[in-house]
């Protein structure tokens, strides 16, 4: 028979850590734990096979699952020596939530079961804290009205608040034991009202509690987490409940609640990290409504407990081989560990963390690789305030997740998240957060709160999110009701801007200038980790020198698409463009096209220069002509004005004539239209004088003492007739500059996959290819006949909110029909030319997941954004490791 | 060694029928009917293979073959008992071309050879006929010149008239031996001041001619032509070289020379036919110059030859099973046979023969049916006057080539090309024509000559390409230079219009009311072997119950594509449609919608009644909706002049939600945008609809006793969620009208695969698909990236004359890309759920080459256009017979 309660105390636990998929996180840490002798309450996880069966089964238990759970209650009781109810002796317990992945605060605990009207007394007792014992009383009965009956938790406070008032007591602590039992009385009323009832057995409480954990898997709250962290359906059994004696933190200042890290987890500096509060319960840490004292408080005041911790936290360490994060209780001077699990830390702790540990002879690199995700990268890459201009921050808070940010202050989080999606920066401020705030936060370009510490929910969260975010900030009054916050003598409205850096704490009021980062020593180090481990290229999309340079110093290894279209584009050469277009002889056209060239010229030398020893691949114009004339209604206006005028004759005709070219260049699609090679074939002369351009410029580069290796990209192939002519073309123009020159240079002449045609018959368009570069942008239009501008204005967003589509396809590369075609090519194209260079330069090079792809359909290479090299560099090592294992 | 020479004569051949690839036409009928005992003057036949060598290396002739040429002319020699050259008994020889495939008058022929100074004397000898002898020296000088040394034919001319001018000649016969010794001079003067001499060895001779036989393989006019009749470089070897003994219809009365077809190349008709010139050579029947007797002139005059010819006439179409054509002399009352051919035949005739040959036990239904081509099938399909129509042809000729046309007269062989080609309907009247003239044949819609006989060259041309076609209109006086020709007191001048109907000979002024030809008994016995034989189904694009009827008419065994938004462009219908798209809310639009339901539902009635027991595929809504608004320019007017007005506040209104919706609605890329399946998924109210009224209508058939088929088809599907998801509501919808009706029918759901994507993952979508109909016109778009109307505009037609794409992708399927596509489908489709259906519904199911492919891909049907029924049944009867061959 299946085993669904897995017992855990006195050093021994029946579970361990590699059983997390069923024991979930913390359940797995706690065996894990119990097994290494490291002091963990006892307790027993019921596993999340059950939750699993639960929903499958319409909301029942496997049979045999409450005879499991009472034999691992008496094996507790045994170990503790207390028994649930005891009117003498009662043991208490937590009932908890926990998935194999952390969803924090996601779902459903309930903290202290066990107490009814005669086991409190017994609390009262043992503990000889009569007050303790109806404070801890009064909370369960809150808690479980709440989590387990759903009974408002404000209805709950307005009753303590009542009492409160009564009794003239300003916090909770100065309720005496009489008033918490008026409390009580108070609560047990709103039961009634609420048409439920408090139950007095413990093991019913204990019933009721286990089906509120299970239960909450699928509250909404937790299906959008999952959602916003693309954990998919299926991915995970459930939840695991996790059943475990209470210890209390909150006994007295001997005792006291805390959250750990065996390394800072928002620098990653080696060095314990952690916040402390005595006398309290572990969620008054984590809901950050009282802020916390750093760890080191602890060492200070109870060294011999703080060098216990630190001693745990090594082993853990030593154990898991990476950062811990960790709750614990001290109860009367006795350390607890509740929880232990792998650290969530900033994209620059990741970086850190794992380079130091392959220092350290922790890890290997190729570990330290893995635990790096491209995301954190890209947080990296991310704007900072530049440091060259002196701020004088309004407040400051903690600096709860690194990364500047600007934008409009808004103090409501559906208004947040509602403008965030219609692409506005704004900065959402509240006094905390909650889980049911995540969409807004999703949506912000940062968070400030006034409350809370680095563990808070809103730390925490945006850290995942790697949002800049900074909490705690307790200068600030905020008035929610007037949507405004004061801090000094300065008044910040709702849509005043301010700049928030996560990385400092600082508030600043207005938009600051910010800087794009370079790449930390770390970083540096991990990435070379990477190039050790990748089989793939990278190589950057580049249409300027500059972005060449930037491309190389992010660790390009070439330029996978330089678009020379955006040359025609620069203010001093768009009207020689434009003459040429409206040129009627071929002899006309040659003549403006010489004055482009000798600009032109000049671009490829600079960016083959910058790239020098590096490929360059140069496509050849590709957008339709008409995209270089004036907006046909502008032209009309113009025309129209001149004409009333009178005036400049010449100017008039031009424009007469540039209209007459814009209609008949006019198309119905003209993105599936006279584009391309297409053009190139119709006037020889325009890609004649590219071609002249950028072999002049290598020349005169291999002249003065450089190694320029330029390859030229033909746009749009679709038949291996236009490949076979435009090679002609290209080789006889470039052989006539290298007679003409006398310098030779390797080159190569190449395709962009962009139509499906061209992949699948890349067997016959490889023979006259050096090289292939899938244009995936292109590709994806043409395979899922999606107009990419008219899609996203019309059904594409439905279709993604409608999961229709799993992924945005001009994102994530599409694998089953763009994959497959990209396959085909791959295949056919390599049958015939075994040597064919085989890249890809869609947007898609710089996506993680396509990445992937790439390296399984045995690309040699991807090209994006220089801003993404290094996150191409990562994805493409992961790639190799997942290939590996 | 290879053997270059074949030798035939005295009832002994070293070829035969069977190697024609080598031998050509010509060359291995005459060894053919040697062997089979039938009269043919002896001689020999170089074979093509020294054509292929003689054009692969560099116009030089293998080793060995002089010496096999000496031999052959020795056994020649031998044969026929005379010498080449003989000054008492010379040897006359013809050297003629002949490929393996029939390119008349395109290639050179020298008739005549061995004649000089010397030899013109034995011949007069031999022959006892002076005259006739420097006649024939006369005219093989002239022949040789023009033919082998490129003199012009009118230098030869010019001087003969002069001759006849001194002489006071009329015509050539009136010239005696003296006047023709003069001619011959004057030739001789002409080859000198060409700077030429005329050669006197025989041999010489000879070998000249070979080698201008051989040359003319590649002459301009032999090039275009078999580009115009697609026959591919490589296909052939080259041309054979016939070297065959002279023989003479030209001496005298009891001589003669003629062509026959063994039944009637015209109609078919069992009955020998043919033309005799008494006293002629072959060429002057040919060349048309004089008006041939029907060979019913030699049955009265020499019946025992004609008694001869005709037991010829058997034998061969018993040994070679098909109508032969023939050329034929007779000389001094003896027999030869000078050619024997497959007959060209006109597409009434090519039925007609290959049905009656069945019905003779000749050959088998799968002969019959490989013998007619879809083009056959095609033509009769064409245009004919309409028999109830009075006309009052003013003029008469030959019926050469069946078919009426009517257009605009042009007298000018390269203007009627031009302006054929700009789609210009032109009929092009001449004399006679030459093989210069093909290509404005080719582009004309009919051709009138007023000279020739049913075998000139027009004719046999015209005949070849299915064109209406009138020869020897005699009555007509032509006027070239005044671009004019008069009948009777009627003149009609360059661009006035006339009909001309090939099938009766007349030539009427104006236009002509014509009409489509139904299936004639041969026909439709023709297309019954061809439905036994077939495997592909054939069904019909059809959207109108009229449509639907011609459909069946024609063989089609269902509608493969009845697409519904035709019906909505219906004026009483428009209106509804457009409110219905510029509604605001889903109640609005559904209103509107179920206005159109009920008119739909008569319209799915009507059909699915036509098409009582058939399948009939309906698809639905597939173009973008702002198609059915009014044009954005009109209603910017009309919406300026309503606000002038003043007048109908409301209408103003609607035009201007019209016209905002219409901007909402614009799309960059329409084909690529916001249509099919998109639309039926974001509106689901209008999929609902169409499937309310299709099922509604079927349902009421069914009720009143018929047998309706309905298939459902979902336009544009390129992800199986789309698909999933519209199958799912069509399948709600139907099953709630099953349920309200209490009437079950058998219904199908599937989708048009137009989207690469949908091909590359059709074992997905196959998994909610019944059917896939290839929608190839779209297809076609998206796999090569050209939107159709753009690039028919721009680059394809320059694609298209430079060879850059084979066929037109939009006609013929192109089987690299699309077609590789189209297989991957089936494949796929068909490994998820092998009783898929599957089909064709492009434009590319009317066409034979097309449906080739679709026979290979294993598709279930071809659907087309109704008129294209009969030729998709028989040549989707090629494809499986060519798959058995």
């Amino acid at each position: 028979m299946k085993k669904f309660v897995y017992s855990f105390g006195n050093g021994v636990a029946e579970g361990n850590a590699s059983m997390k998929a069923i024991l979930g996180g913390k359940g797995a840490g706690l065996a894990e734990m119990t097994n290494l002798g490291i002091p963990v309450p006892p307790g027993f996880t019921i596993s999340a096979e059950v939750c699993d069966y639960y929903y499958k089964h319409g909301k029942t238990y496997p049979a045999g699952l409450d005879e499991e759970i009472e034999s691992a209650l008496n094996k507790l009781e045994e170990t503790t020596g207390k028994k649930l109810g005891d009117p003498q002796n009662p043991l208490l317990v937590s009932v908890r939530s926990g998935a194999a992945v952390s969803m924090p605060g996601m779902m459903d605990t309930v903290l202290n079961l066990g107490l009814n009207d005669e086991s409190v007394e017994g609390l009262a007792e043992v503990t000889g804290n009569r007050r303790f014992a109806y404070d801890a009383y009064r909370r369960f009965i809150q808690m479980f009205g709440d989590v387990v009956l759903g009974i408002e938790h404000g209805k709950f406070e307005a009753e303590l608040q009542k009492v409160k008032d009564e009794k003239g007591a300003k916090s909770d602590t100065e309720l005496d034991e009489n008033a918490l039992k008026e409390v009580i009385e108070r609560y047990k009323r709103l039961y009634e009202k609420e048409g439920k009832s408090f139950p007095q057995s413990p093991k019913k409480q204990l019933q009721m509690a286990i089906d509120a954990v299970f239960g909450s898997w699928n509250n909404p709250r937790a299906i959008k987490y999952r959602e916003i962290n693309k954990i998919a359906e299926g991915q995970l059994l459930g939840t695991a409940v996790n059943v475990v004696a209470m210890v209390f933190g909150n006994m007295g200042e001997d005792s006291g609640t805390g959250v750990g890290f065996t390394r800072n987890p928002s620098t990653g500096e080696k060095k314990y990290y952690g916040e402390f509060l005595f006398n309290a319960q572990g969620e008054d840490v984590v809901a950050g409504i009282r802020t916390p004292l750093p760890l080191d408080e602890l060492d200070k005041r109870y060294p011999e407990i703080y060098k216990q911790l630190t001693d745990v936290f090594d082993k853990l360490e030593r154990h898991y081989k990476d950062m811990q994060d960790t709750e614990f209780t001290v109860e009367r001077g006795k350390l607890y560990l509740l929880q232990t699990r792998t650290g969530k830390r900033t994209a620059l702790a990741a970086v850190k963390i794992a380079v130091d540990m392959v220092n350290e002879g922790l890890i290997t690199k190729e570990e330290a690789v893995s635990r790096v995700t491209p995301e954190h990268i890209d947080q990296l890459l991310h704007k900072m305030i530049d440091p060259t201009v002196r701020v004088e921050p309004i407040a400051k808070g903690l600096p709860a997740s690194p990364g500047a940010a600007a934008g409009k202050v808004v103090f409501d989080v559906n208004e947040a998240a509602q403008r965030g999606k219609n692409g506005e920066m704004v900065i959402l401020v509240r006094p905390e957060t909650t889980p049911e705030d995540i969409e807004g936060m999703a949506y912000s370009a940062g968070i400030l709160t006034s409350r809370g510490g680095m563990t808070a929910h809103a730390a925490v969260v945006a850290r995942g999110m790697g949002k800049p975010c900074i909490v705690g900030a307790e200068s600030i009054k905020l008035d929610i009701e007037k949507r405004m916050f004061s801090v000094n003598n300065v008044v910040v409205k709702e849509n005043d801007t301010i700049t928030i850096d996560g990385s400092t704490g600082n508030v600043i009021l207005g938009e600051v200038p910010m800087i794009e980062p370079g790449l930390s020593k770390e970083m540096k180090d991990l990435l070379s980790y990477a190039d050790e481990i990748r089989k793939l290229g990278v190589r950057a999309n580049a249409n300027t020198p500059e972005e060449a340079t930037r491309a190389r110093n992010y660790g390009a290894e070439g330029i996978g698409l330089c678009r020379t279209e955006r040359m025609f584009l620069k203010p001093d050469r768009l009207p020689v463009m434009q003459d040429m277009i409206i040129a009627e002889t071929r002899e006309e056209r040659i003549a403006y096209l010489e004055k482009l060239r000798d600009v032109q010229k000049q671009d490829f030398y600079d960016i083959l220069k910058a790239m020098d020893g590096l490929p360059v691949i140069i496509r050849l114009l590709d957008p339709p002509l008409h995209e270089f004339l004036p907006q046909r209604e502008r032209l009309e206006r113009e025309i129209e004005e001149l004409k009333a005028s009178g005036k400049d004759p010449d100017l008039l005709k031009k424009k007469e004539k540039q209209l007459k070219r814009s209609k008949e260049l006019a198309e119905f699609n003209p993105m599936i239209g006279f584009r391309g090679c297409r053009v190139g074939i119709i006037y020889p002369e325009i890609y004649e004088m590219q071609v002249e351009a950028i072999m002049r410029a290598a020349v005169q580069l291999k002249e003065e003492g450089f190694d320029p290796k330029p390859k030229i990209m033909l746009p749009l192939i679709g038949h291996v007739n236009e490949m076979k002519i435009l090679r002609e073309r290209t080789v006889n123009k470039v052989e006539e500059i290298f007679k003409d020159t006398n310098v030779r240079i390797d080159y190569q002449v190449g395709t962009m996959v962009e139509v499906p045609r061209a992949a699948l018959t890349a067997d016959q368009i490889a023979q006259y290819a050096d090289f292939f570069s899938y244009g995936t942008n292109d590709l994806t239009q043409t395979t899922f006949a999606y107009s990419r501008d008219d899609a996203e204005a019309t059904f594409l967003p439905y279709y993604l909110r409608e999961n229709i589509l799993p992924h945005e396809p001009f994102i994530t590369l599409d694998r089953d029909g763009v994959g497959k075609l990209v396959k085909i090519g791959v295949e056919l194209g390599r049958k015939t030319n075994p040597r064919l260079e085989i890249g890809i330069c869609g947007e898609h090079g710089g996506d993680p997941d396509s990445i992937e792809f790439c390296h399984q359909a045995g690309l040699d290479y991807v090209s994006c954004s220089p801003f993404r090299v290094p996150i191409a560099r990562l994805a493409a090592a992961h790639a190799a490791l997942k290939s590996k294992a």
